[in-house]
């Protein structure tokens, strides 16, 4: 792992706006930071998330806003101790007086990239002066199991308890309860009425939370932060429209779907005009809710959906646990000019609390500027950020790593904020 | 500065003491943080503070606590990001509204290595996304003054100035103050009865605050930590006593002196007895408040004191601006036998808020292992940590440098707490 990664090549004539805004955010630092402050202060942040943005030189933008983020271990090691205050803060904001924390991970015992993020956020939560033990909702987990790791550190995943109105595991049956599982079958009976502080709710699972919702909340945000620097929001908020009673398998609703799609290409088509921009626009189609990048697809002719096959038509069906995908959201694509070495690059942002801590690039060397690249199988080169994208400098270019790293937790955060304000919405 | 510094070399056989202390911090470490959470949610820890700390191997504790630290400078590049978290977090929590922070300097103007820290120090507030400009009180800066720093970067001086309740520089008077002067002189007419929020407040400063209240509170703290980890408070807490009433320069009190010395003496013997310590004890004589090691003497025979030439008897009394030192605390002694490549080293650890956020070796070639290092005329090498202090690893040996370093942040967050009842009491 690299030291310093070099912030990659944007591979585009068109940055031009980009450094325009990078430019924009340093002079507007500690208005910015204040408005931060004052945005959490009013709507406090879910307890963590990982935001995926996209650079396109001339725009950048979260494309997705992960509440129950893995990948820990992908972040830099330098930046633990950030991540480790972000966690005492957290869990000191939710719930004061715990001394341990249950951590519900996902259910999935054999991927072990998964399996190690499990190990770095225990270790935080552990480093930040909590017990923390872990309580599988897996049927297969009947008795404390340890895991053997890559990376020799251990791991051990034990049953899920409950006991009156409390979950645990054996013996341990602490206040606060996070979960590193995002729910997409729904709230498991063991969870539902526990008198424990669940970090973040329930209600922020995927089997109710819905993409447009957070873009919905996203675009207003981006609306009043474009106001506070005095920019056009377009250059951070990704266009999108959903379309509802949408069956792949059946064929259902397509034509509404390809009506839906036409419109937003138009509406892109005039933001490009308007920005000078030459790239032809294409568009994201996916599940309204859930994750793991299943049943994605990136369009450049609405047509396209009109002569989906057998076996894409089943890709789109396949949401993660059966979900079906009866609500989708069309999303603008936003290409990714970012270049490591001949390959596409992606940022991912880490945040615990309302702090930024680290993040790394999605290095995927088999994919072009439009692809997804956090898609079913993808393959990808993490390249931990050493940055914490919190030191701009001023004194250097508007491009210049640190101020670029700068401009990718301002973004971050915004999606934080709308983030934030979903969770006050599921409270409400 | 290399990376990963080492953790330096223990000249003695008798780290026996040290590695059980160690070991029992690593197994009580959920039940330490949690007892540290408890303690600073009851008594909430000052802004800032630096602790200097003395490994004897046998014995790890602080000599000297800092409400207003300098050498800030010295911190590890790679834990910025930490305090610049711990000043979002610890301005957020005395003045929660403020977006700017006015900073209080000492007043010496030519001592670089003294602005260094004061432009990091500002530095890390401006990247915590407030704004930040330095009100001096020195009547030497009439304006603006622009320092040229050796490291190259932009430093200004402004005249303090005084707007009805508020003080200020030129179209700045923001809530809050953060003073870096330990107003050794007494509570300049400016500060006294701003409605500002003062950080810390001016009743920490040296003209009120003793070293004596200092290290009685960090006596009862160390007495309950001892109880949590079930160890002799000994280990972590340097013996002491006052005298008052002493004047070196007429010699009034001296004979007062030399007694309590051969008492403090006596009880050391025990304690050394006790533990089978074969060194010598000693003492350190000093002012009771005051700062910046002026007049601090290192004796092994109390009848040196007796025999005190004009020369040491003047030192003595050259309190920084005109103390005069008429209350003394005498303290055990505490041996640094920590080595790097033949030179003494002493640790020196930061906090912000309650968090630990680096330190930093003070390494001094020309001292011996019972010499007070922070001395005037002092010539030392700073050899910053790049390990935060809160990552110990319990499947390392027990003086690996991670729980090293723990076993630092532990002690000197003692010490944190300890200035933590000082501040309650200045404030009851």
């Amino acid at each position: 792992m690299p030291h310093l990664p070099a912030v990659p090549h944007l591979a585009t004539a068109l940055k031009g706006p980009l450094l325009q805004i990078e430019q924009k955010l340093l002079q507007h630092k500690a208005a910015i930071e204040s408005w931060f402050r004052c945005q959490f202060r009013q709507t406090p942040a879910p307890f963590y998330a990982s935001v995926d943005l996209r650079n396109a030189g001339f725009k950048l933008a979260p494309v997705d806003t992960n509440l129950f983020p893995a990948g820990f271990n992908n972040l830099h090691p330098d930046l633990r101790p950030l991540a480790i205050t972000a966690v005492q803060h957290g869990i000191e904001r939710f719930c004061p007086v715990t001394d341990g924390v249950l951590l519900i991970p996902e259910n999935h015992t054999r991927n072990l990239y998964y399996l190690e993020n499990l190990c770095t956020l225990a270790g935080l939560i552990s480093d930040a002066g909590f017990s923390v033990r872990i309580g599988s909702l897996n049927p297969d987990i009947h008795q404390p199991t340890a895991i053997d790791l890559p990376s020799g550190r251990p791991l051990t995943l034990e049953p899920l308890l409950c006991e009156g109105d409390r979950v645990g595991v054996a013996g341990f049956f602490p206040c606060a309860v996070l979960l590193n599982n995002d729910l997409s079958a729904g709230i498991p009976a063991q969870l539902q009425g526990i008198e424990q502080v669940l970090l973040p709710p329930a209600e922020l699972g995927w089997h109710t939370r819905t993409k447009s919702a957070h873009f919905g909340h996203y675009r207003d945000v981006a609306q009043e932060f474009a106001e506070l620097i005095d920019c056009d929001p377009w250059f951070f908020d990704p266009l999108f429209r959903t379309c509802d009673g949408i069956d792949f398998k059946q064929g259902d609703g397509i034509d509404r779907l390809i009506d839906s799609c036409e419109q937003l290409l138009a509406d892109i088509r005039v933001a490009y005009a308007a920005h000078q921009i030459e790239q032809e626009p294409y568009l994201i189609v996916k599940a309204d809710a859930g994750t793991y990048g299943m049943g994605v697809m990136s369009i450049k002719d609405p047509q396209e959906l009109a002569a989906l096959n057998k076996k894409a038509r089943k890709t789109m069906t396949s949401g993660k646990e059966g979900l079906s995908t009866e609500q989708v959201i069309i999303q603008e694509g936003v290409y990714t000019f970012e270049m490591i070495q001949e390959a596409v690059a992606e940022p991912v942002i880490y945040m615990i609390d309302h702090a930024v801590v680290g993040g790394f690039y999605r290095v995927h060397t088999g994919k072009t500027v439009t692809d997804n690249l956090n898609s079913p199988g993808m393959f990808f080169e993490p390249l931990a950020f050493s940055d914490a994208c919190i030191q701009p400098d001023s004194r250097l270019n508007p491009d210049a790593a640190p101020n670029r790293f700068y401009a990718y937790g301002v973004v971050a955060r915004l999606a934080l904020v709308a983030a934030a304000r979903e969770l006050k919405g599921s409270q409400a």
